[in-house]
């Protein structure tokens, strides 16, 4: 059997590695990862990348963002299960709007964040189907679902 | 005939009434304006408010974002339109999480950001039908769709 | 403006009427209230009362419950808001289907059960967007949700 | 050809196994059966298992049904058929919750239940595709079907 | 409040007035009826009428099914309830093809047919959420839903 | 690649087999060709075949209808393309159901029907996607349509 | 009864006065009629008239084209049925665009166009449920659908 | 991992052949690409090809238009991910109706078009994903998404 799962947030550090690593082999499951692109100035920049400069930062945003918008789609509708880490740091709108894509396309999604971040993330929380406090616990939940 | 218009974002400044005042009469046309709790103080308070006191600060946030979901998920179900206002100040999560669900079920949507917070919210914008600069914006956009 | 709510689960108490008299008038709102059958004899003999005796209980409840199953599923179909209350003497696995069912058309959904029983209805709570333990409760959160 | 069918409903027995062996070998055809922790105590316990202790008995229920309903969600939406058992002796709703779940998803879905418990599930079977009576009665559906 | 209901099935005789006369007056309730055209010559005529002489009786037909089904989609999907009703005489496909349609656009049906057609409707039965013998009964339904 | 083809209609023929015969190889490809029972007395018999002597004719088929109707979903439900053949001899009901089903869900749909039926099946024909005379031209349209 | 029309095509001409003066008057029924901006200046202008100027033709475009699609979006997925004219001189791209999104949204759509363009309009027009050369051929049928 | 890409548009020249030339190796996914028949005779003619000689050039078309339909229906619905690209020299309505159904089923959807087209196609490529100039710039995004 093949499970698509889609790993949004994040893109300055290895937690998809870390996630990867920690989640049991389960005979018979292939897991197949997708996420953003984790480049952050090849993401900033593959708009220009494509089709040459731009007038402005403005139309350079706006066609990195056409093509980052397009991979995050294609990844996500096909995805059987979508989880979103919320770093301490890099408080992204992206990360939210991924996450609440996924749950009103009625993808199962795990949020990561730590727990200092419970209040302002409440309302995205309370949506998800279940919210953990770390990369582990969320390989925890995986480990469980698929036992 | 009757549109229903969700009003999502910043609840600590008075956008919500200088659209409605920015938007022409339009003869036959009613608008039925809605939008989250504004009292922020209710709003983080109303689980305890309803159920009484929680073990602790993440269930006092989990009881009170249960009833803000309820009342933004019936009031966006039935918006014909749906308008999220980014303020400088606030960075929230929620109004993300809220354009990008009206997005995912089909609503048309317009953001209202300032042009200063293009870089962060470039995906969100470009998944949005149009993205403004000024509430006026906005109204003139309603002005014309419905002209 | 008019909302239809669904008043699904417990036939054998007057809680209708008692969060109907509990919600607090609101301006250029009217809510038109339905729910199940409530005379429970007629409830299960509606089939043969239509297409008259039926050869043993077993079809005699099959062609009742088509009735009552299209009464639900038109009512509920139409409902804004739907609210399922559990009792604590009758555990109907009929609350629970109505309820489920609809979360699964995403209804948005309060479940109303005394807290002695949280540990049985806990999948289904969670699943729920709000679960009050009291009818006084659920017409808070409705007062809430159009203030 | 592989087909998911999810098997919900009672824990306590081996039913499941049961089902599995009396469902006739089908040249090309692979089955991949998933349902429920069927671990109670485990069910009852993953929340405080992967979050650690919660304050009170409530809110362990609520962060273990988290769990649980992703799991549920998971692969009810992967199934081509839903089959719900009932038994004698444990009325469980979290059953009635994932067959009612499983119809309004448009899951082709089989409920087996002792006769004598036909009066109070008579509407959710009439929703559901088929109701027999016994394990080899729903084995005897599948072999049909795929015949 | 107003509801429409769809009124399938045979045009020649006058069962939907019959219908129409037997359920009873609902205070607050407005039902707007719709149904096939039911003049027959008209109904076969229509793609001619409106377009003009056809090469040939298939295409006269094509251009008339046209707009009988557009006709047909249009009033359909505005319904609320769908009632199709089976004579002895005309065994018309249409009708099957119009109360299978409901079905699956997951609208609230109900098929009335004299017993003697049980056999060769047994499986559109099923699917239907109550089937009748008599107009009469049909009404009772109606009557019982909207009590 | 693999793709579902379900044939629903006439069971009294080796149409089935004849089709199948028609389609020409294409690399690459693998079709899984599924349908309703074929055997028409085990299609009447199999309610009560599974679930032991039903009181009357009616409820014979009722029980029948039910584990047909559920085949027919599942396989449906999968089906990447549908086709329906309408024969002279009988008129099936079950045929036009299972046609318009499909038409509503979305899926492709041929139907064979011969000329002289053209004008009955006319509304239904103009729903398909494409109608045809003869066994031989659906293979055609299939050749084309993976060519 | 309040239906909602909307008219997409052609903005050079006076169609859809033409058309609105060509239905017959139809007693408890009122049409709403939509469409898109028919000063062709400020369709083309909007984008900068709200947003101010932009750094070339491209992005002025892409501007005023998320403001016209907003509108359309808006007003589509409210429309009951969806009427599309191609005129003989303005071969656009929209109104094939407008057409193919309200069919594939499940609305009933007519296609207007003068009978020369048969053939580069013909899988449109076979999408569509009906085709007429004339705007009176679609009031026709419009008072043939209520009547 | 298998995806289905679908190529609608221009059929006179061989991009389809240059942009599978432009994408490069990934390992472990296997790209399938589906497309319109590109011999336009054979397009313009399948419809008399498999039913023979039609009474004029209207229902020649509408007989071809059918199966091409059917065909492009097919292949959409299973794809992962739609590129239409619109030449200099042929403007077929075609290609905007296929790209605009492929957004509104939810397809992620590239657009490629010459500069000089930017006018006429700027509501349709703005309601795309991405809009490029040239088939080289299609196969980055395409290595982006995938990479």
């Amino acid at each position: 059997m093949e499970y698509h799962i889609y790993l949004a947030g994040e893109i300055h550090s290895d937690w998809r590695d870390q996630l990867r690593a920690s989640i049991q082999a389960k005979p018979g499951i292939t897991f197949h990862f997708w996420g953003p692109q984790e480049n952050h100035d090849l993401s900033d920049a593959i708009g220009e990348h494509v089709l040459g400069e731009q007038p402005n930062a403005i139309y350079k945003d706006l066609q990195a963002s056409k093509i980052n918008n397009l991979r995050t789609e294609l990844h996500l509708k096909k995805a059987d299960l979508v989880i979103a880490l919320f770093g301490e740091k890099f408080k992204q709108w992206n990360t939210a709007t991924d996450a609440a894509t996924a749950i009103a396309l009625g993808k199962p999604t795990i949020i990561i964040r730590p727990e200092a971040l419970h209040h302002p993330l409440k309302e995205l929380s309370e949506k998800a189907n279940v919210t953990v406090d770390t990369i582990e616990q969320a390989a925890q939940v995986i480990d469980y679902i698929f036992a």
